[in-house]
């Protein structure tokens, strides 16, 4: 398979879907639907929908039946950055390549966008025409992935370590497991249980999913370093800038590397439960993680 | 009945109840866990799980079952307040009476705490040990309550309003029910639809809570002018200050009271599709909100 081809169609089946998910413009308050529209469409990856799509197909089901719980989860990843990207947070301004939502709509629209993506996913999955039980468990997987255990406590932790320079691995490893793994992890779970996934097949994706958001972790912090400013379309070298522990700090450039290709080695050994050729796009998808930008 | 004696005991149960629904502390990011738990258990009427308790009840069914929903609901509206209280937003320092939540624990900090009491109201409502069908359509409730298309919009439109003096009362009308209509009417009919009601039963509760939503915050503009600093936890004239139009511009002091007396009985009105017995807790909230304080 054309894994470049693949992964760009499917962005583009997200990105023409997940419009389709907003309601409908209101007549007073236009601004917060303008900023919810403008986090949702200023680009990005959607890896995490893609490996949504993918977690149903692998199991057996249907990528039609995926693109609701997909756009949901790209929903709350939009809520996330939006948040992250605060002053008060991380304070960023740029953002795939564009002005982050609250340098565009200022800082009290940026907070309700992201409350806003984050209610909508909910209501979306709620909503969603399918099996009950299968509903339940896919909000209770993202809930869990994002929530005070999961993506928000990860930011938490991220803040907290700024500027401290004895951030050990073991804290480290837990910061990226809440902050960017966690829902990385959920993506591709929550396609597995909307496809009708085994117990085992759904433990195999959340492996699977361990290992490649660590890797992308990894690769993040190696790109701060070395990426292309253009290419990453954020400001390179802003880690170091921020005063934060990264793991090139504890592996170097090439240790990074290293790490990040032997995640993904392990991340494609638990995909041998599915078979092969139904696995090849999450194959492709983890070794794309590594190999995106160096 | 004895109306405050019943609101007390409810309030008890709540507050005792609430924090069972928090996650363990973890091992990093404890600022957050406890900016969340600081959030919930510094006072409030908890009136909205105390209307989810008793919309249960009246139409049948029991008090334990609508425990989760309650406790989930107040968990919603608390991550409203942190986020209100913002400096970029509302710029509160003080609610019910002790410095709020980004004053204590630091703006990211308070936002993150939002984020994870949203996020933690839907974890908990999928995880609630009840039928599925029952459970999705509650989601659903609350999601449109609080969303978008919700009390986030209402939040909007009323940053929107602030300063201008061209508000009509239409839009002061649309900014209400959005802002704190919605989840009060939300929270008594996610009651009825836990307890099993009819949707003859559904719709009355919806429209006493639409009521009671209306004069909730025709009396809170009142007590805005009037009111004892003490007895509402908040200082007293920030409207006026922060330039907000209100009801007591369009009616007066005393045209606002009889503007909430009136939606009060019509308020219980609704209620008469219900056993007399059976009404009278919801005919004393009803009546409690006009009468709360002065």
């Amino acid at each position: 398979m054309e894994l470049k081809k693949y992964l760009k169609e499917r962005k583009e089946l997200i990105d023409r879907e997940i419009l389709k998910y907003l309601p409908p413009e209101p007549p007073y308050g236009k601004k917060l639907y303008q900023a919810v529209k403008y986090s949702l469409t200023v680009g990005g990856k959607r890896l995490r929908p893609i490996l949504c799509l993918a977690g149903c197909e692998v199991v057996g089901g249907k990528v039609e039946d995926a693109i609701t719980p997909a756009c949901a989860i790209e929903m709350i990843h939009t809520y996330s950055l939006v948040h992250d990207d605060l002053p008060e947070m991380d304070d960023d301004t740029l953002r795939r390549g564009h002005p982050t939502t609250w340098v565009k709509f200022g800082q009290a629209t940026a907070v309700l966008a992201g409350d806003a993506l984050l209610n909508r996913a909910f209501e979306v999955l709620a909503d969603w025409n399918f099996d009950c039980e299968r509903k339940i468990k896919v909000i209770s997987e993202l809930g869990r992935a994002s929530g005070m255990l999961g993506m928000v406590l990860g930011q938490q932790c991220d803040l907290d370590a700024e500027g401290r320079d004895d951030v050990s691995l073991e804290e480290l490893l837990f910061i990226h497991r809440h902050k960017t793994g966690r829902l990385i992890t959920a993506s591709v779970v929550v396609g597995g249980i909307t496809g009708g996934g085994s117990e085992e097949e759904i433990g195999a994706l959340r492996n699977y999913g361990d290992s490649i958001g660590l890797a992308f972790q990894i690769v993040d912090d190696v790109l701060d370093v070395v990426g292309d400013q253009e290419m990453i379309g954020k400001n390179v070298g802003s880690d170091v800038e921020k005063g934060k522990t990264t793991f090139v700090k504890f592996f170097g450039v090439d240790g990074a590397k290293k790490r990040a290709r032997e995640e993904v080695e392990r991340a494609v050994e638990f995909l041998k439960v599915f078979p092969k050729d139904k696995r090849e796009p999450l194959e492709g998808i983890a070794r794309f993680i590594v190999e995106r930008e160096y």
